[in-house]
């Protein structure tokens, strides 16, 4: 058994939802020599997050975006930490709904997700910037 | 060090929220070998999700239902993706929200979770039938 | 490769979200030997939860709790588990929002995190008590 790591960087988008799937699987050229193992992607970012999703209809990314605005709106009152802009606490509430970890198993050599799952870079920030990954496979 | 690897069909369930735990167990007979480890699940599915949550009161998983049902309401005017049916986008965003990743650790034998922890299978389809769940097992 | 697993107590919390960084690396002094692997985090309970989210500002925790306490508010007339107080099952909600495992790359003798990455103890019971969490660590 191994265990490798490496650190990414995404490239910068904007806001909203984002397939990361083919990003990820160039940035993992050991996978093709893995029988079965397991590859855990961490996020190293407080106002982002990653997750699976639809990854064939566009339309889902579009919808997540106002769906997620829905539930942390903007410019509340009562918001205390304003001074980076009106779209950062909200940021800082989606990245914890969402979560900035992602466990993929790995059988025969690739991710074995399901037919319709993608990776996700979700990006709450107007300007977020690129992004840094963590990706660490335990393999046999 | 080893690592164990397998595919399960969850049986098909109602939209709504369902206690999995022993289905996940009678998978796993080759967890009393394990002194320690880990248990990685993945559900392969973008509108369906697992968690962890209350095993005694079936009123929690009575009033999950309805609980996400109002964040992620059907029918918004503005939903674009669509052609599924009402209960498709809430769906996809219900498993973002929850997410299809659980990690169990493993002491001694058994899965150590909390007294009150059982394992959710969170259906968020109203016909989503059989789901498909990778088991990674990392043992000593 | 080696799998080291320990349970530890939180000390009891006031409902909210709590900086624990501090508290997880001083319960994980083997960390310093290890050149790369993965920290598995997982809280055995149901009305609190686990993240990563912004360690400078005090302020993001405090707007945390209303921001949530708008996405499950107490006090709904159509909650069914009610005998455990008012803030008890917006707490099951909120912990399966947030959910009760963290994964934690480990480079270097340390946890990778980003810099403005903390580690939070989400308390979402008035009176949660200790909390109990188990640390698996799986290093090269």
């Amino acid at each position: 058994m191994e265990i490798i790591q490496k650190e990414i960087r995404l490239k910068s988008r904007g806001r909203g939802f984002h397939l990361i799937t083919d990003e990820i699987k160039q940035a993992c050229p050991e996978l093709s020599k893995v029988e079965v193992g397991m590859a855990f992607l961490h996020l190293k970012h407080t106002s982002a997050s990653i997750t699976l999703n639809e990854n064939a209809d566009p339309d889902v990314r579009k919808d997540m975006e106002p769906i997620f605005n829905h539930l942390v709106p903007e410019n509340q009152p009562w918001y205390v930490h304003t001074f980076e802009g009106p779209d950062d606490m909200p940021a800082h509430a989606k990245s914890s709904l969402i979560g900035v970890n992602l466990n993929l198993p790995i059988t025969k050599g690739r991710f074995n997700l399901g037919t319709w799952q993608g990776i996700y870079l979700c990006e709450h920030r107007n300007h977020g910037g690129m992004r840094s990954l963590v990706i660490t496979i335990i393999a046999n």
